[in-house]
């Protein structure tokens, strides 16, 4: 179809939909580190992580070898259900911004969960399903991963125990009823349900939870209760697998159009849409087969890829999951209330991580006003209002396009569009009054946080 | 494409989007009656109406002759961004209730207004641009509506201003703020604004205001200010032209697949969605060309089919628009609280008002709880959380699906997913707290909106 008229959307047909995960780990020289015990800092076997995660996904994670891993049958049928996203090309903002690159986004936003998180719920809930469990752990911040994984439990009838962050569950409580409309069970965390909760309810009472206080429940939960494994919905090199799909699906459609993208662009919070959005175009680049610029777009407020340093550190603030090589703010660093929830972590992939650190991606971080000002550009000409965490990518594309304007370079754009914003009104609203305020962290801030990253032999930075 | 396999989503491409709108009325035999003048009690005319409405959506109100509407370049190309929208094969429902049926849905939440009303706002957005206008107005109650106009008027760069009800706007301030995004101007009614706002004010301080008022607001603005008009989201016949893309697109798509509906089905409040739905298939039964059982939809609370009366009413509450023949509970008939606010109207299309009299079409009503407990079983195994107002449909083809599984027929069910929920989870909250009640009138109660209808020769019922 080279040289056809492009049309707004390109839809695969199911026929062309992807029939295998694309494990970029296969084709990188430098594979990302092992995850180490906090404890005893030697790499986590796959014993020791069978006790908190499924069988298969833990084969998943530890895969640096297969590049093409086959998506069960099911999988792809629930796919089938809200897949192929579309490829829209984006003629109304190019024309408004007059520029004369092309611009191209894969949307992910058109399901219930408003995410491309459903990508991998349904692959971590089908596995939890196949080992004969009973059901699945998680935590929730924002409540987009806890959305997806109770829409992948109700198709497959699995138990759903979500712990989500209690000023989100009070605050946030519209998506918490999605959650509980799926048929999951919500807790507002802390919670009495678990030692680590009783615990933090008896020395902060009143608080209003964290993250890491909810993770580390939700893998409480798991390892206490037989039958049930906890799952989590980014940072993973497993997560990153799954959502492969979107980049996969992406390739394919562009190589029917004849489409070769110059520049691609996806916002990074853990990485996981990011990762799976670039994963082919990156595996050619690894291979030497084909060169693309790849940019990570992170917010001003919680730089780790810009501002932090590539070092072991752990996942979670509570510090009871295993130790990763990545790049880091520290566990302890405490971003502001940037209302791009899903950006608000400190740390990044251990797979976008080397890769960065390789210097196959660059990194940009961007400020919130600048943020929402390029969503609202963006939702009154495309039509679609975007998840500020999306409008990170929206921004950096729109740079990359006037930087073509100027130059009068005719440059194909791709980015990731992840989701919706219909959950995030209020920030919309503070936006609307002028009222949202940017915040970026001093050196001294940061400094917090990088001194809370443990040290030991091996762990230089 | 006979005989081939049925995908789970069918998407026409660009080339097979339908081209003109197919305007019903040119098929019936009996016309729907003219508007009157609520004054005089004669035919508006042309003339008339142009003080309110724009010139081209005036000549298509009256326009019961041209069966083809060409749709203009422009609304095509917008059209393109977020058409065509997927005709859905319910798989995963047909499997869980085990019915021999085959169901599909035609699915219209995919944009950010959340509904099929962009298809309207578009057009009659465009229509205003064309004749020059500044801007229109208009009224919203949940906002449905007003942010589809909101979306339209930011891509033309028209003024939009919208009268929202002011209970919604303090208790629904999400899709408030989504219409600001769009840079609408939402002002809380009753306002200051207006000589009938500043009386009600006057009159009832406190009040929390009505649709009813909205309207009057809104038209008061549209004839006060130059360069403005009024425009309405469902229940004119216009609006049922612009909403026949829903039905044509659907048809050509069923077509492909040499799929025959026997029934179809869908939600209905001013009758826009379902009129647009059936057009062509209602078209070819007119012609006596083909035969379908078509279903419309409504509340138990709010039954205008079922328990209303064939009459010459007003369409507002506030009485200032010109008479309607139509299915009508009485312009003075408060609906309960019921959460499906768009299916809260009165009074029905005078085009389906007539087919369902001429005996073409049947009604069911629904009670609330019934609606949501469909609701629920939906979204769980087709990853769509559905609008209160398209749960009715969604009942309705679990009915038909179900007595289908009784007596063993394989028919066909098509019905309308007009749109997604995720600004009503309020009352999915109350669904799932076990704290919503049905409510169905007594005949009592509807005495006393049918005794407001007025009465003038040839008005009896």
């Amino acid at each position: 179809m080279r040289g056809k008229e492009i049309p707004y959307k390109i839809y695969l047909s199911e026929e062309e939909m992807p029939r295998y995960w694309y494990n970029v780990r296969a084709d990188m020289k430098n594979k990302p580190a092992p995850l180490l015990d906090p404890g005893t800092h030697e790499p986590m076997t796959a014993a020791g992580l069978e006790q908190v995660f499924c069988t298969e996904l833990v084969k998943q994670e530890l895969d640096n070898d297969n590049r093409e891993i086959p998506i069960p049958q099911e999988i792809l049928d629930f796919y089938k259900m809200y897949r192929p996203s579309p490829l829209v090309r984006a003629y109304c903002l190019e024309k408004k911004l007059g520029t004369p690159a092309k611009i191209y986004y894969k949307f992910e936003g058109n399901n219930t969960s408003g995410s491309h998180k459903l990508n991998s719920a349904i692959a971590q809930a089908y596995y939890a399903k196949e080992q004969g469990l009973k059901g699945v752990t998680t935590e929730t911040g924002a409540g987009q991963w806890g959305t997806a994984l109770s829409m992948a439990c109700a198709y497959l009838g699995l138990d759903c125990r979500v712990f989500m962050v209690k000023c989100s569950y009070e605050q946030k409580p519209f998506r918490r009823e999605v959650m509980r409309t799926y048929g999951a069970e919500v807790t507002p965390s802390p919670s009495d349900q678990t030692e680590v909760g009783r615990k933090m309810l008896a020395e902060f009472p009143g608080t209003s939870g964290s993250l890491g206080c909810a993770i580390s429940e939700a893998v409480e939960a798991a390892v206490t209760h037989p039958g049930y494994r906890y799952v989590l919905g980014s940072v993973l090199s497993q997560v990153l697998l799954h959502q492969s799909v979107i980049g996969m699906e992406c390739k394919t459609a562009m190589d029917k159009y004849g489409i070769k993208p110059d520049v691609i662009i996806g916002c990074a919070g853990g990485g996981s849409n990011l990762g799976g959005l670039i994963s082919p175009f990156m595996g050619q680049k690894l291979r030497g087969e084909a060169d693309y610029r790849f940019v990570a777009v992170e917010p001003a407020s919680c730089p780790s890829l810009t501002r932090g340093v590539f070092a072991y550190d752990f996942c979670d603030t509570g510090k009871v999951c295993p130790l990763a090589k990545m790049y880091t703010l520290g566990s302890s660093f405490m971003p502001s209330a940037n209302h791009a929830g899903g950006l608000r972590y400190h740390g990044m992939s251990a797979v976008l991580s080397q890769l960065y650190h390789d210097g196959y991606m660059e990194a940009v971080s961007a400020e919130q006003t600048a943020v929402f000002s390029a969503a609202e550009t963006f939702a009154r000409v495309e039509g679609i209002l975007p998840a500020p965490e999306s409008s990170h990518a929206i921004k950096a594309a729109i740079d990359e396009a006037l930087r073509c304007k100027e130059t009068g370079r005719e440059e194909t754009i791709l980015f990731g569009l992840t989701g919706t914003g219909y959950f995030d009104m209020y920030a919309y609203q503070a936006y609307n009054d002028g009222k949202m305020t940017d915040y970026i962290p001093t050196d001294a801030d940061l400094q917090k946080g990088l001194d809370g990253i443990p040290r030991f032999p091996g762990n230089e930075f």
